[in-house]
C-alpha cells in the first residue's frame, strides 16, 4: 500500500461524459507538453492537488523563495468538451507506487465525471524522423479500429507502455470505461514540441475539437529552461554527495570559524 | 502489504477435489508451456483474472492495437479431472509481493474447490542432458515416497525453489492441503518444450490422466517468437533511456519543427 | 505505509503558538548542530521519542555498555519563546518512509501546540565561502518577502530540498500552518559549526530571540568525534561483510577450538 | 507494514519469568550455534512457527524430497530455567521487515511468558584471536554493570548491532522488559563454534545455568556442511540466471526433442 492524499483547491461541479487526460513526465516530455497546452488553450481550472508518498521525497525552490511541491494537479475544462486534465511534475518512484497512483487518478477522474481515459506520451525511437508517426493503443478492439482510420499506427514489436500512461488504461478497463493511449514518435532526448503537436492533432481529429497549436513551441522552450535547471541541480547534488564522503580530516579544506 | 485485485470473467460453479496448478514465468518457461498445454488440451475455461500491484508497472501492446495486461489468469477444467490452472505472464517483482501473490492464488484456488496444489517449473542445469530428469519436492513425506515410485528424483544439494513455485507449497501447507512441485531439467536459456513434456508425462502418470503431448512443440515455437519480441522491446527501452540522458543542448540532433 | 511509534517520556502541557523546529542529519550536520544548540541553550526538556520502522535496522552501542536507539527525540522549550525541537540521529531510509516520518512529526508538533514550522539544513556548495550565505524557502509569498529583509537569499537554480527538511514544509502547508526552511551555505563534507551559526543568527533575528552562540563550536567538535566513530564502524562492517564471503574451506585461517 | 503469520505446532502452557533467546543467522553463525545448542541440551519443545512475508521468497528442498520453509521456530524449555528460544534460518530482507519481525518475536515471547530478552551474535573482527572476547550491550545501566563483572566487555568504537539482535533490544525496552546482547568475537567468515562456546559460557554464568558444551563442536561441523550446500546452490542459481540471458537463437545449443 502507498498512501495518497489530495487537497481540494476549489469546489467544482461534476462534469458529464468528460475525458480524463493524464500526463506525468515521460519520454521527450511529449505528454506534459500536450496536456499543458490543452490546459492553457481551454482555460483549465485547477481544482485538486494529489500527493503520493512514493513521489520523490523533496520540494523544489522557486526564484521568489516559495516552494513547488511534487504533485499531480487536476484541471477542469467545460468547453469545447468536458475534460479533466491531470498534469504532474513527477511519476511515482516504485512499481507499487505507480499502480496505486494510476488507480487513484482514474478513481478521482470518474468521481468528477469522466467516462473515458486518454493518456499521452512519447514513443522514443532514438532517431529523428521526417514524418512523425503517432502510435496508439486502446482497451477495446472497436476503438483500435476507429483510431486506425485517423492514421494512428500500432506497434508490431510486442512492446509495452511503461508507467502511468499504460496503467491508467488498465484501471480504466477495470472500471469499465474505455481508454486510448497516444504516443508521438520522438528522438526522446530533448523536450519535443513536434511530437506533442502530432499527438494533439490526432486527438483533436478523433474528438472533433479544434486546437490552436501556435503557442506550443513557445511553451516547449520555457519548459526546456526549467528542466535544464533541474538537471543542473541534480548534478550538483550528486557532486555534493560525493564530496560529503571525503574524509573529514582533510584539514586544509577547513576554514577558521 | 501488496494490494491484489481480481476481475471475474465468468460465474462458474465450485469444483470438487480439484488440483490447483500454477505456472508463472520461470526458467526455460517450462511451467508455462506445461500449464498452457493443459489449458488447451482440456479446453480450460477462463473465469478470473488477478492483478498484483507488484507486477511490472506496464501494459503490453498487441499487433491489433489492443492491450495485454500483466496478469495471472485462472482457468477451470472439469474433465478428465477437476483442475484450476493459473497462467501468468509475470512474477511479482519484490519478495514481499511474491509471498502475497502465492498466498492469494492458493486462497482463490481453495475457494473454487482445490484441495491439492501442483507447481510446475524448470530446473536449470546450464547444460543439455540426454535424458531429462524430473525433480520433485513435496509438502509431505508420504507424497515424496509416492512420487519417487514414478521415477521423480530429489535433489541432494540443499537447493531451493525460488518464487511462486516454491511459496505456493508453503501456503498449501499452511492451508492444510498437500502440494507437489515438479521441475523438468532444462539448460535454462531457451523455451524448452522437452522439459515441459517430461513434467507433463510424470504429472499424467501420478494423476492417472492421459495427456496428448503432440502439440506441445508447436506451442513452444509460438511462445519463443513472443518472447523474442519482448526481449527486443526491453533492449530498445534501455537504449532509449540511455539516449534520454544525453545533453539537451546537442543542437545538431534537433530537427526544425 | 510505514509504521511509526512513539514513547512518551514525560507528561507535558500543550504549548501555545509554538515553533516546531526539525533537524534530522543532513549536509554538514548544519541542522543538527543548530537544533541541538537551541535545546542546550534554552534547557529543552525531552518529552517524547519517535521510532520509525524505516530507520536503519540497528542500535548503537555506547561506551558504558548501554544502547542508543535510532530515533527522533522531541524537546519542549517555554522561554524565550515556545518551541518544540525535534532532534534525530537518522533520516528514514526510503522515500515513502521520509513522507510518513515528516507527516508524523508535523502531526505531533501540532498536537503539542505548534503552529509554525522551521527546518534547518545545510546547502552544500562543495567549496569554502568567505561569507556564509543563508538560503531560505517558505510556504507563503509573504513569508518569503519577510525573510528576504533579513538578508536571506533565494536560489535561482530550480533546485530542491531533499528529505524531511523539505517534506515538513509540505505537511505544514497541508495542515494550513506556515513554514520556513533555512539552509546555511557549507562545503558539506565536514561538521560545519559556522553554517549552523549563520542559520541561528538569522533565525534569532526573524524570531527576535537572543541566542548565545559561544558554545556552538565546542559542540561541533564533540559531534565530529562521534561521527568519526560511526564512520569507522561502517567501514569495519563493510570489511567484515566482504570477509564473510570468503570461501569457508580456507583451512589455514581456522584456529583449533 | 510487512505481514507476519504464525502456525501453532502444539498447545503449551505459558511460562513464568522466562528468558526469550533469539538467534537469526548472522556473522559466524555464532548465535545460531549457541541457541540450537540450548534447544538440544535442554530438550526444547517446538510449539510455534513464524513466517514473515519479507523472508527470502523461496523454500529449501531436503534430501528426502520434502521441503524446509524459511521460518523462525519457537522452542520452549522449562528446566533448568524457563526459556523461549527462537531459531530461524533467515533474517528479514528489508529494514522495515527487520523491525516488524523483531517486534513480533518480542510480542510472542511476552505472550508465552518471557520477561527478559537475550540476543546472541558474533562480533566479526576479520582476524583470529587467541583469547575470545565476549562483547555485550544492554538496555539498562545496572545490567551493563552486572555483566561487566562476568568479564563481558563493551565496545568503545561507537559501533552498532545490526538486524534482529539489535532491534529485539529496542522492542524489549519499548515493552518495558530488560535485554542483553552477547556477541562472541569471531573472524566472521566461517561457522565458529568457539565464539558460540564463549557466548554460552558467559550466558551460563550470568544466569547460573550449567551448560554442557561438549557437543557444540560436532554440531558446528554439521551446520557447516549444510551451509556449504546452500552456498553451492546460490552459485548455481547465479550461473543459471546468467545463462538464461544468453541469446535464444543460439541454435547449436538446442537439442532435438
Amino acid at each position: 500500500m502507498v498512501k495518497i492524499i489530495t487537497r481540494k483547491i476549489k469546489d467544482v461541479e461534476k462534469l458529464e461524459n468528460a475525458l480524463l487526460i493524464e500526463e506525468l513526465p515521460g519520454i521527450g516530455h511529449v505528454g506534459r507538453l500536450a496536456a499543458e497546452h490543452l490546459v492553457h488553450e481551454f482555460n483549465g481550472e485547477k481544482f485538486l492537488e494529489l500527493f503520493c508518498y512514493d513521489f520523490p521525497p523533496q520540494v523544489l525552490v522557486k526564484d521568489d523563495g516559495t516552494i513547488e511541491y511534487m504533485c499531480a494537479s487536476f484541471y477542469r475544462i467545460e468547453e469545447p468538451k468536458p475534460m479533466i486534465i491531470v498534469v504532474g511534475n513527477t511519476q511515482a518512484l516504485s512499481p507499487i507506487g505507480q499502480y496505486h497512483l494510476s488507480e487513484e487518478i482514474v478513481k478521482i477522474g470518474i468521481e468528477y465525471g469522466a467516462n473515458f481515459v486518454y493518456t499521452f506520451g512519447g514513443f522514443g525511437t532514438g532517431k529523428i524522423s521526417e514524418e512523425i508517426k503517432v502510435y496508439g493503443a486502446t482497451t477495446k478492439k472497436e476503438l483500435a479500429e476507429k483510431i486506425k482510420e485517423y492514421g494512428i499506427v500500432f506497434r508490431t514489436d510486442g512492446g509495452g507502455i511503461v508507467g502511468a500512461a499504460g496503467l491508467m488504461l488498465l484501471f480504466a478497463d477495470l472500471n469499465n470505461i474505455p481508454g486510448i493511449c497516444l504516443m508521438g514518435e520522438t528522438p526522446g532526448y530533448f523536450i519535443d514540441p513536434n511530437a506533442a503537436k502530432a499527438v494533439l492533432e490526432k486527438f483533436g481529429k478523433i474528438e472533433n475539437i479544434e486546437i490552436n497549436l501556435e503557442e506550443l513551441e513557445k511553451r516547449a522552450k520555457g519548459m526546456e529552461e526549467f528542466f535544464d535547471k533541474i538537471r543542473k541541480f541534480e548534478e550538483e547534488m550528486i557532486k555534493n554527495l560525493q564530496q560529503q564522503k571525503k574524509p573529514a580530516h582533510d584539514d586544509d579544506l577547513r576554514y577558521i570559524g
